[in-house]
């Protein structure tokens, strides 16, 4: 029996363990999509306690809680952080196969030095000892990431964004890693949601840009994409639940736009037109710009009607949904690319059963702008567990080129999430030596290194050329 | 090698064996769901031999048969017992991989002492053996039960069904399962189907209300809910090909019913307004009655139109749809959820496509009404296989509480099938002995015992409060 | 550590060794699907080098160059055959987890006994050997085909081919491989398509039939299966993106046939309708001429508009559709089969999502016609991996009989992708042999030799009466 969680956790194999320790084990970390705060970042406030630096703003961890029937009190209400402690290692016991549990016990063992498994009979335990050590050590943002050899973060940011921190942070003392804006376009687009005229008119008001049309929309995002290059952005990023990709005429269009910006109802049909045209817009700036394009697709927001009225969204009650992706998404990159303005482009999705659909779909639009231009996005979310890895890597190797795969990023609210990093290498070497230990593929050291570190580090400091 | 079928089948792994044979082989079962015959289990009658008790009534079987080019005179004809058991032994060997083959052995040798695998060489000298062990023994279905340490038994009932059996079965000496109903309103919904009117007449005579609109039809229901309840129903079910979610305004909900009940051609639509607004009042019924509700998506029933014709239902010629149903499901729940009124709920799926829809649609509507209030279903039907179900379990381990999780029912209509539970234990102390060998999760022997016997028996008995 | 791509390949148990080596490796191929030429094979050039044998035309090689940056040059362009090759290897080296990787190490083993991994540094001197073996051995393709043992051979062929390569192979002395047709009347159906006036009117040509009705096409189509018949066709094959099923009125499909006729635009429905009439007709044929039927589901092709124009067709920018076809499907197969009139089907998807919903639907219309009358195919194209394949028949196994199974094609268009069947019989036996070793099927030989045998030759040349 393997010791639990020792130094050759998920290595079963002694060509893993030789790839994960001798070629992957200490290379930095490029963090090229997450959700931290450069704010929170720039600050650099030390947490209180363990409570807050875990339970303060983790929806997956108040997922796990609800789950066990845990009140809402304990998860975003007003409990001391030793109740709320305890309660998540009582959920945490019951939590076996999910990846928390393996998330929870790197992080205590990487900037704790804690391995005593975390369940109800340790949790105080833990929790003081724990607090003892975030109290008479450096626990702020800016030194978490440097001890997690974090050497750039891209952070996820509104077109209307001022991006002061990024730039106060480009000057930062003493912290190295660079800390980048990623330019996310979702509300420009969400024509459906409430506060859709609002955020045009915030929108109008950044760009200096009356906005009276879509194509006044369209002049506004371009401008600020500018502006976030200007700023060092290399990344934009988009989140559809399904993929809308609808032909329309501009008059028609511009009546559906008019009819949101006056509050009225907008139908999907007259809303997918407007995201088409968009879309087609943003992605030949982001081509002409040199950035590449993230399109995460298959989150199912805010389902629960009652808790988003009482605490708005990113809590913990999304869920995947299950929409045919294939026609949509390649008329909207054949679009693109039939004009030569395709840009560099990395599909995500949350559903499994679309992997062999994105794997594929890069192939139809390769070409030698880029190695593997068309990148297929790590296991994202739902699926950032040791079997959706898996399969997403499983995939990409079966249906394109595995070994130019620009691999992990944490797509993480928690600071301490660095850990994942590791979580996602010690996977990939496991897969990889398996392989070769399974007579499936040459043992050649040379090659072998190149192809797992590339896939830990390099290939995404190159893909996006940081 | 491993000896096929020894007492360690299925178990690969040191911890597996220890968690199954000290926690797990002897506990009772709770059959939560299943399809068997109260009327049958009350009047307790012996079978003739080994081709009535297996092949009577058998699907599974007869489409094994069938497969293999065997013709329907040995699967619902009237060939001989040992004609039939013949012609089966030959399928079987064929069923490499099939589920039939390990539950047709767990059975051999739970109910018959038989460890001789089955095949065609061997189908007559074991014919012989097991009709003398029939008739030298008490194979009647209580006695089976009982010997299969079966504590409770959830039937599948129709609520004009005036449950008979089951108040027979209280107290019937010396037998001391208990056998309640459970309440499937099918027919009341299926409004596209023929026969529809006639049922709604028989339902406004079994509760005695003159039904003239859908609301008639609800309030029928409702009543006999009650009287379910006082029968001792803790349990409401329902199958769906798809999800149905449509809202309507009463008026047209009302006038597709009416047509429906002149024998009027209804659009799917229609049907769909009408299913929602049934299926609304009874989830709030059920939720008052502190009932759970159960949700079976995905079987597309009666394929074969002949054979239907000539046969009826239920015969092994339904499969697998694939319909998209994360959105109108996320939008049920809600609609329940959003006034406080959802009950507790399991879902299950046929497809595996959704099996993460599923395991992460729980998640939106958890609350402290219960631990792991919303349940992923066992994996049930076509699924109901090694992989099918250790899929299910991986999914919701990486996706929700495995911990929490209600466990197998075997769904089954055959008496002797309750060694499915046998296998479904080992398939559970399979995944989780592997997880704790391979330095997964912590190797606590207190907590696992809890985890696998919550699973195995604990859970389901608390969570329906049996 | 097993050594790469050694005799036991992919063997990891003695059982797998056991049955591969002892029974499976030297049988015969029966390859009842694929692309090659009649005519290339009658004709019997030998190659000029082995990027001329490899690269010439194998659009999934292009895909993993492109996928690395590759330019088009190099893939479908004039660079010399070492610039190619070159080229070609620096991509092998990172497809790793491709099968790829594995097809060119068993074809340089068995066709130039070359054991070297071929990778960037290795290119060169491979190059050079294989170049000089093809240039002092026999490697035109009737050799190879004898060499690898291929005993049937059925192409892919239009209705309005005159199959004068398949006649003249009949006599070729020295070559005793049956090459055989297949009916593929794609572009029959493609209404939707430019250039379906035009080849209506050249099917109407060939079949000596003036077209003026959707009902003249279906004649002219009938004659031509007569005439396929009388040259040695056994089989029909059918791509679909998505299952058409739609139901109409003969004089709603004659007008959209003419509207296609005369060059104007034709919506989905009115396609689908034309398409579900000619296949109902044909289906029937298919049954009277004892044919099977091949349907190919899920191929979403030339989604590359650019590359379309540019080089047309079948050079890799095809990829994976998602559409819903369990209902439609259930339609088709049932519309035949109420009418006694359902020919042996079999069914492929592209998608592994339909592994489920085909190897369910088999069941629903299997019957005493043929042993597995409904097949569910290989596994094909993208899914023609090791983890495709082992998943549709786990899937298979599960669901339906695996022992019935017709076993592997090539859909191939390189002539020495016979090493495929190497590939796919060591999979089978590595999956059998592992089930074996667990404990979970009876280990015995007489049994498992004629499972293993059946599924690598016998069943298919049984099922389709070679």
């Amino acid at each position: 029996m393997k010791e639990f969680m020792d130094a050759d956790f998920l290595l079963d194999t002694d060509t893993a363990k030789r790839l994960f320790h001798d070629y992957c084990e200490d290379l930095p970390v490029c963090d090229y999509h997450c959700h931290l705060s450069p704010k929170e970042i720039y600050e650099n406030a030390p947490p209180k306690d363990i409570s807050e630096l875990w339970l303060a703003g983790d929806h997956y961890k108040w997922r796990a809680m609800r789950s066990c029937g845990i009140g809402e009190d304990y998860c975003t209400g007003n409990r001391t952080g030793r109740e709320k402690f305890e309660k998540f290692a009582y959920a945490l016991q019951y939590a076996i196969g999910n990846p928390l549990y393996h998330w929870a016990h790197i992080e205590l063992k990487k900037y704790f030095g804690i391995t005593t498994p975390l369940c109800s009979k340790t949790a105080d335990e833990i929790y003081d000892r724990a607090n003892n050590i975030i109290a008479e050590n450096d626990f702020r943002p800016q030194s978490i990431i440097s001890r997690s050899n974090v050497k750039v973060i891209c952070t996820t940011d509104d077109p209307t964004d001022d991006l002061k921190y990024h730039k106060l942070l480009k000057d930062a003392q003493g912290f190295d890693c660079k800390v980048l804006p990623t330019f996310r376009p979702d509300k420009a687009l969400n024509m459906n949601l409430s506060g859709f005229a609002e955020y045009i008119a915030l929108l109008g008001k950044t760009a200096g840009i009356e906005i009276k049309s879509y194509k006044d929309v369209i002049a506004a995002l371009l401008k600020r994409a500018d502006y976030f290059k200007s700023v060092g952005c290399k990344i934009s990023d988009q989140s559809f639940d399904y993929v809308p990709y609808k032909e329309a005429e501009d008059r028609d269009i511009n009546a559906v736009f008019e009819r949101a910006m006056n509050g009225g109802s907008v139908s999907l049909e007259g809303t997918d037109a407007y995201k088409t045209k968009i879309m087609l817009a943003l992605g030949e700036k982001y081509h002409k710009l040199g950035w590449a394009m993230e399109i995460h697709i298959g989150a199912m927001r805010n389902n629960n009607t009652a808790m988003f009225a009482e605490k708005g969204a990113d809590i913990g009650f999304d869920s995947v949904g299950d929409r045919e992706i294939a026609y949509p998404l390649s008329r909207f990159l054949d679009a693109l690319n039939v004009k030569g303005k395709l840009p560099k482009t990395v599909l995500f999705n949350l559903n499994p059963k679309d992997n062999t659909v994105l794997a594929t779909m890069l192939g139809n639009f390769q070409s030698d702008e880029a190695q593997s231009k068309l990148q297929f996005g790590p296991a994202w979310w739902f699926l950032d567990t040791m079997d959706g890895m898996t399969e997403q890597m499983k995939t990409l190797g079966n249906l394109g080129i595995l070994g130019k795969f620009i691999g992990m990023e944490t797509d993480s609210r928690s600071i301490t999430s660095y850990g994942r990093h590791d979580y996602f290498r010690r996977i990939l070497c496991r897969l990889v030596g398996r392989w070769v230990e399974d007579g499936r593929y040459a043992n050649d050291t040379e090659i072998l290194k190149e192809i797992v570190q590339g896939i830990s580090y390099y290939n995404a400091m190159n893909y996006f050329k940081f």
